[in-house]
Parts: structure tokens; sequence; C-alpha cells
């Protein structure tokens, strides 16, 4: 018999200090910072279990599982793993939006952040110097929006806040949102070639998996800057290291990762890169290469993370586990129709 | 005789290859990065100098000189020069607003990278580890500005655009760009209290020097930021480096110091500390401990710079030249009067 109502993996120090506090009570829950696969969990401590994007579901403990959270926007992970799963009828919901102003706002200090090159102005601070510090002005930028959805329409509004010209690449334009945000929806061919900024705010699907490539990058004017706030897997780690090397793009910004359970593991766990193989191993060593490189940088999927989208998702997160012990279902289930 | 038809001390080479480009031809120019006391000229190279803020002029050199451009907003330090001169015939120029918008930009980016804690974040990128790093959002958030002028007005603009509740203090209210950018003109008194963010943007005069002090911001709520782009004077650092002992203060952007002239000659040309006394010893020690605490982001007086501004900063430099040149006036000449 499981030991706990829910368990909860993924839950930083923040995160779980919130959830004690709103989860429904007088019920049974595990913490743990740790993943499923770190935390060595022969089976599932609890038939409902939650994680964000990097835990690894043992596909055996599908027959034990009633439901899984996902406290993430992104949920491409539980759709593939229900997919291979032997029981399909484990219930999954997601929190749909809790972060898509703190995604954005986020994504507008990394690119401040390189287009002031922040690093190099801190570092000259010690000398007094002021060679080499000349950045770029935020108004009258123009900035490429791949993907308006919740995420880039918040980076839209805080684009046009300050003043910036902003053009927007979905394939369902809302020309509300652009009359009133002045965005311009162009195509990939045309809006690249003028971007000075890009910003990849993306799902990722099978058809936007690899989308932000060499090829497609490599028409941004030379010296611009590349964020990625969606997921890792749109545009690979190799090809913003060409793109840098080849001086097309300035600066990268980077908060998702191509194998970002990989990389974790030898981040955190310090498992050496040699011991992967494949596209992995690649990815790892582009990405050990950006982490040397003066105007990369990078934060550890970390772009959701404020006070204010902490408290939202942990009171999203309660609100779904008390409808389900009330009635079986979830406020936010995952369609698995798309 | 002189050299030269014009020197250019603190020109730094970004700088001085736009100058190049701008300057009216066939007349012959020195440039350089040093300030005047740095440079170790015994007399005035030309009759015509341009400094920026940190170069002192020699007083046995007033009366060898026709005319001081100085290539920066604020211009109290020429005033005091003239003041003590024994030639006040020399005609002085500034120049007003060039840098409005590079510098209030550059606010934003020191209090978002503070308020998501960047460094930190970045750090912990290292081993991917989540703990410790939850930030605050921008939107809706209290920011009170002191000196809503030019750069003032320039970063109600920006905080209107991100969402951010603005309040502002200044000694004539601007009603209309109030109402324009729902600015609240309040008293320190009343703001303070209520400030999560507190920009200083005010003017350097006998009035403000030293007014943002530890009793004037212990008035802030436990946790704030408190970021200063317009004069170091206005705020010692003594005082800051209690008010982030004390917990009342969360985090520090500077980029303007008190003694900036002897912190640049520590910083960059090594002279120790130790050979200063009194309150400039004080302030450089006070500095140096603010270089040490993990929330206190501090630049080299570099928010004016960038492309937009220096090339903006470079043609007004060239044009009050060439009205000097050709009529003995300048365009936008110093007003002695206040």
């Amino acid at each position: 018999m499981p030991e706990y109502d829910a368990v909860f993996y993924e839950a930083f120090q923040e995160e779980e200090s919130v959830l004690r506090e709103v989860l429904p009570e007088n019920r049974k829950y595990f913490f743990t910072w740790k993943t499923v696969q770190e935390s060595n969990h022969k089976t599932p401590p609890s038939s409902i279990i939650s994680t964000r994007t990097q835990s690894i579901i043992p596909l055996d403990w599908a027959e034990k599982l009633s439901a899984i959270i996902t406290r993430s926007t992104g949920y491409d992970h539980i759709t593939e793993y229900i997919e291979k799963a032997s029981n399909k009828k484990i219930l999954t919901a997601y929190l749909p939006d809790y972060a898509a102003r703190a995604v954005a706002e986020q994504a507008m200090l990394l690119w401040t952040a390189l287009l002031r090159d922040i690093r190099a102005q801190e570092e000259a601070f010690k000398t007094f110097n002021r060679d080499g510090l000349t950045g770029k002005e935020l108004r009258g930028r123009k900035i490429l929006i791949a993907g308006v959805g919740k995420i880039g329409g918040e980076i839209a509004d805080i684009a046009h806040g300050l003043g910036m010209k902003i053009m927007g690449v979905d394939i369902k334009p809302n020309h509300q949102l652009g009359k009133k945000l002045d965005i311009d929806y162009v195509s990939f061919e045309d809006g690249l070639s003028d971007a000075e900024i890009m910003v990849c705010a993306l799902p990722l699907t099978s058809s936007t998996r690899g989308m932000l490539n060499y090829q497609l990058l490599s028409r941004m004017p030379r010296g611009s800057i590349f964020i990625n706030i969606a997921r890792g897997e749109i545009s690979p780690a190799q090809d913003l290291v060409k793109l840098l090397k080849e001086n097309i793009l300035h600066g990268v910004g980077l908060d998702v990762y191509d194998h970002e359970r990989e990389l974790a593991a030898v981040l955190r766990d310090e498992i050496p890169t040699a011991s992967f193989s494949g596209a992995a191993k690649e990815s790892l060593e582009a990405i050990s290469e950006l982490m040397k490189h003066p105007h990369v940088i990078m934060t550890p999927h970390n772009a959701f993370n404020t006070a204010e989208s902490v408290k939202r998702k942990s009171l999203r997160t309660a609100e779904n586990l008390r409808v389900f012990f009330d009635t079986g279902t979830f406020l936010t289930p995952i369609d698995r129709s798309i």
C-alpha cells in the first residue's frame, strides 16, 4: 500500500514551503527536490505523483499510478509517457499559463543584459575602465518573437512597453493582439533578415523540434541576439555554437536546453559527459562550449521562478489535487487529443 | 603656442572613433582616455579642452583656456572650476539630454537583474540547481523615482511600459507627464514607506548632496532595491553598506560614486586607498565593502554608453565646436546663473 497521498518530485525549497501552505489538509505528502530517477524510488510511493519536466517516470510504475500532475506549462514529456505506458487510464494534469509573465520578464532581462553586456560592465568596474563597453538601446530595436501565444504575447507586451519594433511569427496570428501591441506578423523568411533580437517562445511539437537551427538562424543580421526560454529541443546547442563562432550571433541567452535531463545529471550529479553517447553527448559538449563564451548567459530552467508564479503554481496544483480527491477528475487536464 | 585646436580627455575608444568622423575638418585634435590629471600635461595643449566628469583642471590653466566642453549632462564640476578660476571669461558648454534613454534603460537593467538575481541564476546553472532562486516580477511592483526630469521621465516611461506602479518625487511635478504615465507625485515621506524599488535620478545640487542618506532610505520596506544612476554624492556609500547590513535594502545597483575621481584612481591606477584621508577614504572603504556583496551590481559610470548615445553625444560635441570656431559662442552653453 502506498505510504503517501501524493509525492512531489523536483520541488525546490521555496515551492515546497508554498505547497505545504495551500495543499488540501489532513493528507500525507512527500516532497523532494530530486527527479524520479534521482530519488531511486523502486516503486511509486503514492499512486498520485507530481513532477516538473526532468523526471523520467519508469514504465513499470504505470500500473500503480492513478494520476500525474506536471507542475509545468509544457507537457510533451507526460504525453510521451502515456503513449508508451501499458496503463492509459492514468489521469494527467498540467498548469497552463501560471508563469507566462515571469518567463517573459526573464527573456527581457536576458536580451537587455546581452545588449548592454552587463557582465563586461561589472568586470570593467574593477579597473574603472570604459573601453569596449558601448551597448545598444532597446527603444526602436527590432525583435522577432517566434510563437506569439501566452508567453510570446507577454513578451510582445513588454517589448511594446519598451518602445521596440515587434515582428511576430505564429501559425495562427492573433490580429487583435497584433493591433493592440503593434505586432507585425511575418514569415520566418521575411522576419529573420531584419531581426536584431529573436526570442523563441514556441511550444515543442514534432514540427518545431529542431526548427530554429543553423540554416534558419543564419539569416539573421550579423551581431544579433538569440533568446530561448521555451524548449531547448527547438534550437540545438551545436547550431548556436556555430552561429556564435561565425559572428552571426553576438549573444545568446538560454533558460532551456536540449537533453536537459542529461545536462542536469552532468551538472548536478557530476555524471561524466563521456558516459553519454550520440545526440545527447553532442549537445552536452556544445553546452560546455557555450558556458565558456563571454556573450552567453545561461540560467537553469528558472525563468518561471518568481514569488508570484510559485504562488500561482502552488495554488493551481492544490486546486487540481483538491478536485481530484473530491471528484476523481482534474481542473486542468492534459488534452491528449492533440 | 598651443599645438592643437582642441584636446579631448576621457575619450574612450568607441567615442574617439565617432568623434573623429564628425568633428569639423582641417583641424588638429588630440584624444586620450586619460583624465587631465592622469595625462600629466603641465600646460593645456590647446586653449579649447573637452572633458567628462573625472578630470580636475588645474587652476593655473585658466588663463590659457578660452573654452571647456564637458561631454556630460551634469556640469557641477565645471561650474565649480569657473567659480574658483581667475579667468571667468572661459566659455563653457555641456551636452543636455543626449543619454537620457540610455541611462534610464541601464537603471531598468540594474533593478531587473537584482529582482531576478541574475548573478545567482548564472552561478546556479553550473550545478543546475534552483534552490534560492525565486525572484520578483516587475509588473505591479512599486517604484519611486527621485527626480522626474529628463532621465527620470524616461525611467517613468519604461516603468509604465512594464506595468509597474510609479511614484515620483520632484520639486516641480510635471502633471502632464504624470497623467500620461500614471505617475503618482508624492513626498519622500509618503513614497519611501511604500517603495519596493527606488531610483535616484536627481541632479547634484547643494540641497541634494547627501540627501538620500541612511536616515531617509531606512524608511523603505525591508527587502527593497536602491538604484543610483545620477550622482554618487547624493547617496553616500557608507549609508548603503549599513542599509544592506540591516537588511533594509536587499540589493543595490550603482553606476555613480561619491569621490568618483579618487575611486577611479584606486581602481584604474592602483593608487592605494590608504593614501587618501577623511571623507574620500571612508567612501572608498565603503565601496570596497559593496564590491564584495552578492546583491550589489556596480558599473563604471557607463549608463550613458550606448552606440546611440555615443553617436548623439559626438554629434552634439561637434556641433558645439563648429559653432564655436565660426562664431565664438556655444550651442548649448552652461547656464552659470543657477
